[in-house]
């Protein structure tokens, strides 16, 4: 083996493959040295991919030649769109997969990329030359030398198991920790600090009641993530739905003591937005009841996750607290749930492209600046190793803004505000979201990706095939007129029961809310766009223009306000659609004007607009 | 999830995964507790099951019912038939494996048996009542009852990786070591010991010139393991060949002081049959070079195993050495090789039943036992499995004895002898072993394995109408009489060049060595049976019959000279045939008689054969 390398990246989760990945797509040599072959790409929580926010990432993952919707497609057992009917800007993939799956997809990615090497092997140290970063040195003493390294450790750095009262060293279930690392970096001054987060027991299928639960299925056909694949081939499966209950709540509050989180052993803060059961009983007490998704662990094997009672309590209060709800009265466990602490290095020692502004050449990826989910670790582990890549060709950084992309939103929001919890995406999060769709994501970032060497030929030539009969097809609606007394114009006004009243081109009728592409065609009796994508993407081109611009505008009149004051008795509980977390967060700090409200970490653009149109509504009030 | 179960079965490899499935299957209530679910079935070492006296005992196995033939028959890429060409009691089946599918096939067929629970958690001690073994206490502290206990830790129990002078506490690599519960057995007495055994580095195929080496495809048809297996439906994939040479023995012989194992970091003994390339460089001088496989690791992985290139020598001694071999000299390497060290029990305190002598209750099987190889520890797992689950009902343990299976054999060599090096299966220590063949383990096992309830309908079905065709068979074939001057007769001359002088069956016929069943009865013109297995079965019982019973004189006279003197200046390397292994042995202790030889640990029954001609031909050439 050679040992001397471009980039090497350091840990093979989501991050770390993406890294990878991208790194070794620019051509240069890059080593991928991770723990253990067989866990490469290891869904450590749920078997699932996307959701709202997340799925954009992977859309925005894809556009840039990166592995991760290519993965899920070989291995997902249901597809669906989220939020299919509403706005497409919150419209959002999501899959359920098949664990083990998508860990041989990922592996066989990663071995058809001719620039990268893997290997197995824990880091335990940085290698310095003076005070400059030159490579790692594994725990067996191995050298391998590298002027940029990316270090994407997950969970693992100096990780703590916890259950009830118990707690041992581990970076995940089953998987040992990164000690000497972690020592490593505290004793090299990085500024670390702890996180924690937790997962749910795992139920043995064969015990869950399902003849008493709500199936539910993917969509038909299911919706592919990466723009690459034409279908997805792998069986599907249905997930079902049960619920918690008031009973289900009194085990947990009667239990509250015992719980790793609840009982002092865990001093870290843990994500609000994946939170803990016992999280959800505290915090949402007036609920009685939180939907839980069973969802399949595989094609072949009977174990389930079921989603929404990730846990710390002790494992007897476990197997109760499963087994109060319906269709798991007689519940089996096959793995207990836990939580697990681990450190993180604080991402505003960053730069935008992930490179650490304390130690050039150094870069950060996934978990260990702060974040969670494999969604947020993939986009940032593509991003770290296209800088990293760039680095070693003397080539200036490159991260996308935060109107081009997520992935801008999220490195911007991490690398400038931090964090005091795990940051995970939200559409939210994004005051461009309007643009920020999935089904533009190529359009955004394929471009970019091309120009930067990330995307190959295929990609490339599909992406452009697809621009041109985008807009082939837009120019032929425009020039279709149609002129008010023609049997078309008849059929168009049969349909929506108002005549023209002038010519109009099919483009402008697809634009009003009456048409759809394919109703739109069917009634002028034009033939249809063979290409679904393309379509698409033309009618929520077409669709969207009017509130894109409306959005840039509202972003515009905002930014006016910012030195606008908030009312020192403001009731926040008083403005219309703030999300608990947001609210919670205001009335804790209660700033005294919108500027400083919008740079409360966690508090939303959208929930400053809110925030806006309620104190401008109170002011006209008090007014008048 | 219920915490009193009948049969706790600590471990999800080899031994554990069959130890699970023998004692479920009876119906007891059955736990399956495993560090990590999904390292179930995980191949430790080289992705391969079967081969001489191994592929024997997946038979033996697989005729009691167990999963590890059909496992592989769902996981394998490349099988053979070894020894082909030699007698049918040393002809056995190899086949390679895809690691990935092998363990989903594993985990699929324990989740198919109902009284069978799986549970990840880690063993930290066994809980007692009094002097009463009760169950097992988890790391975390989880209490799990139940009076049988089966210890199947493997090389895990105070694991410790050594490559070159650097060590790590580790149950294999990547993977976190059993020490609570190791030091827990330390003090309760148990007799522990430590062994080593080793692993080569893994290399990356697309590295490897493959142009300039030999291939070596699978058998077509490939020949499947289970009886129950109709044919393999896995795609197929080649083996190929290199060899060490004068550089690689050079490069090894000028580093062996920075051998963990030659360098006095390893005090333990390792297995002189699958020795580190150390050892064979060192004990074999004499030989320029030995042939490595290089086995494929799955369908879609690059990754290749170098069989016979086992080595803890410093990693960057181990890329010199990979790459002096033909079609290496570029390689890549994946994963370093390594040794490790670990705790076992002396099996001498062992019943026959393979539960301990010394706290009623426990059960060892596989590395444990200090053992080597997935077969071995498969076979054992599921005779203590059977017996921890027939303890559960009061039943009297049943083991099978010497001249009933190569199972009965290694453990009455277990349990009598105990050994001072990892003890692997050879048809050598058979001394029934040419009836003790592949080909009749049903035969020999299937009827005990359905009076034990380990055999279900389906396979005791298949067996009875296979047994049912050769019966019938035999009987067709005993009663076609061919008499001399029939045009039958005229044919079969024709063939040997011998006329029939009197009435022949064709039964009679087939026992003679001209004639195998395919061409007999085309000669005869005769319709063929069509199920393979029953002729197959049918030929060799025809065949063999006369070695068999000439083998049983043989095994009765040896024991007459038990008492026969050894001469005191003795030449044990003019005895031919002595493997080297049992040459040093001899030479070392110098017995006094054919007896004591016989008892010296590692004297396999057929090196006392040789040792006899060798001293009675001694004795008459010096009488005459
Ligand atoms: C118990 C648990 C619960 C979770 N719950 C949630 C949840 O509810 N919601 C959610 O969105 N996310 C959750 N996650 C987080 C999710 O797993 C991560 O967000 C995601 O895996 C992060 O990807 P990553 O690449 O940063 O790290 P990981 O996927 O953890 O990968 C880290 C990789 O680095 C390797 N590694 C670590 N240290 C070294 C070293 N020194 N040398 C070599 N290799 C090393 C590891 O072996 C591993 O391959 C949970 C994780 C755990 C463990
Ligand atoms: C580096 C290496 C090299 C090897 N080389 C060879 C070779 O050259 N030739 C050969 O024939 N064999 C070799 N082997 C041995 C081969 O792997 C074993 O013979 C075989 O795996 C034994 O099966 P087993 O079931 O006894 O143990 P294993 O397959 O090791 O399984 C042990 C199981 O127990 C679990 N476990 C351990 N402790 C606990 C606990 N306290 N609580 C819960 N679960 C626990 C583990 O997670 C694992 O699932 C090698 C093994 C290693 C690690």
């Amino acid at each position: 083996m050679q040992n001397q390398f471009d980039v090497i990246v350091v840990g093979g989760g989501h991050a770390g493959t993406e890294a990878a990945a991208a790194a070794a797509r620019l051509g240069v040599r890059t080593l991928l040295l991770t723990q253990n072959l067989d866990t490469i790409g290891q869904m450590s929580c749920n078997p699932a991919i996307g959701g709202i926010g997340k799925g954009h990432l992977v859309k925005e993952v894809d556009a840039l030649g990166g592995i991760m919707a290519l993965a899920i497609d070989q291995a997902g057992i249901q597809f669906r769109t989220l939020n299919a009917s509403k706005g497409p800007a919150v419209r959002a993939t999501r899959a359920q997969a098949d664990r083990s799956l998508y860990k041989r997809a990922v592996r066989r990615l990663l071995e058809d990329i001719p620039a990268l090497q893997l290997f197995q092997g824990m880091v335990g140290d940085l290698l310095m030359e003076g005070d400059q970063l030159a490579g790692v040195i594994l725990e067996t003493g191995l050298v391998l030398r590298g002027p940029q390294v990316v270090l994407t450790t997950g969970t693992f750095l100096g990780g703590r198991v916890h259950m009830g009262d118990q707690s041992y060293a581990a970076g995940r279930a089953g998987d040992p920790p990164a000690n000497a690392l972690a020592q490593r970096l505290r004793a090299m001054a990085f500024p670390v600090a702890r996180l924690k987060t937790g997962t749910p027991p795992r139920i043995d299928g064969r015990s869950i009641d399902y003849s008493v639960l709500e199936a539910q299925p993917g969509d038909t056909p299911p919706p592919a993530f990466s723009f690459m694949t034409q279908r997805i081939a792998v069986p599907q499966r249905a997930c079902h739905i049960t619920h918690t209950n008031i009973r289900t709540h009194e085990i947990i509050a009667a239990n509250l003591h015992q719980s790793a989180m609840y009982g002092g052993h865990i001093q870290s803060v843990g994500p609000r937005y994946c939170p803990s059961i016992e999280d959800k009983v505290v915090r949402f007490a007036a609920k009685s009841a939180h939907q839980i998704f069973l969802e399949p662990e595989g094609l072949d094997t009977h174990e389930v996750y079921p989603n929404g009672i990730s846990t710390s309590l002790p494992f007897t209060v476990q197997v109760e607290l499963v087994r109060s709800m319906r269709g798991l009265e007689n519940a089996v466990l096959l793995r207990p749930g836990y939580a697990i602490e681990y450190d993180y290095l604080d991402p505003r020692d960053l730069h935008l492209s992930l490179e650490s502004q304390r130690l050039p050449g150094l870069f950060c990826a996934g978990q260990i600046n702060g974040t969670t989910g494999y969604e947020e670790a993939a986009a940032q582990g593509l991003l770290a190793g296209l800088n990293a890549a760039r680095r070693a060709r003397d080539l200036a950084a490159w991260t996308p803004g935060r109107h081009e992309a997520y992935l801008g939103v999220m490195v911007d929001d991490l690398v400038t505000r931090g964090l005091d919890e795990p940051y995970r995406m939200f559409t939210s999060r994004a005051e461009y979201r309007l643009q920020l769709r999935e089904d533009n994501a190529d359009l955004r970032l394929t471009p970019h990706g091309r120009a930067l060497g990330l995307v190959n030929d295929a990609r490339w030539t599909a992406f452009s095939t697809k621009q041109d009969i985008v807009q082939a097809e837009r120019r032929r609606l425009e020039g279709l007129r149609i002129h008010p007394g023609s049997a078309s114009a008849g059929r168009i006004a049969a349909k929506t029961e108002q005549p023209l009243s002038r010519d109009v081109t099919a483009l402008e009728l697809l634009r009003r809310p009456d048409w759809d592409y394919v109703s739109l065609l069917n009634t002028l009796e034009l033939p249809l766009c063979t290409d679904a994508q393309a379509r698409e993407q033309l009618e929520i081109e077409c669709k969207y223009a009017g509130y894109v611009a409306r959005q840039h505008d509202e972003i515009t009149r905002a930014a006016r306000w910012e030195g606008t004051d908030i009312p020192a008795d403001m009731d926040y509980a008083a403005v219309r659609g703030l999300s608990t977390e947001v609210l919670q967060r205001l009335a804790r700090q209660r700033p005294q004007t919108i500027g400083l409200a919008s740079r409360i970490p966690g508090v939303t653009p959208a929930a400053i607009s809110l925030l806006l149109i309620h104190v401008k509504r109170r002011g006209l009030q008090q007014a008048g």
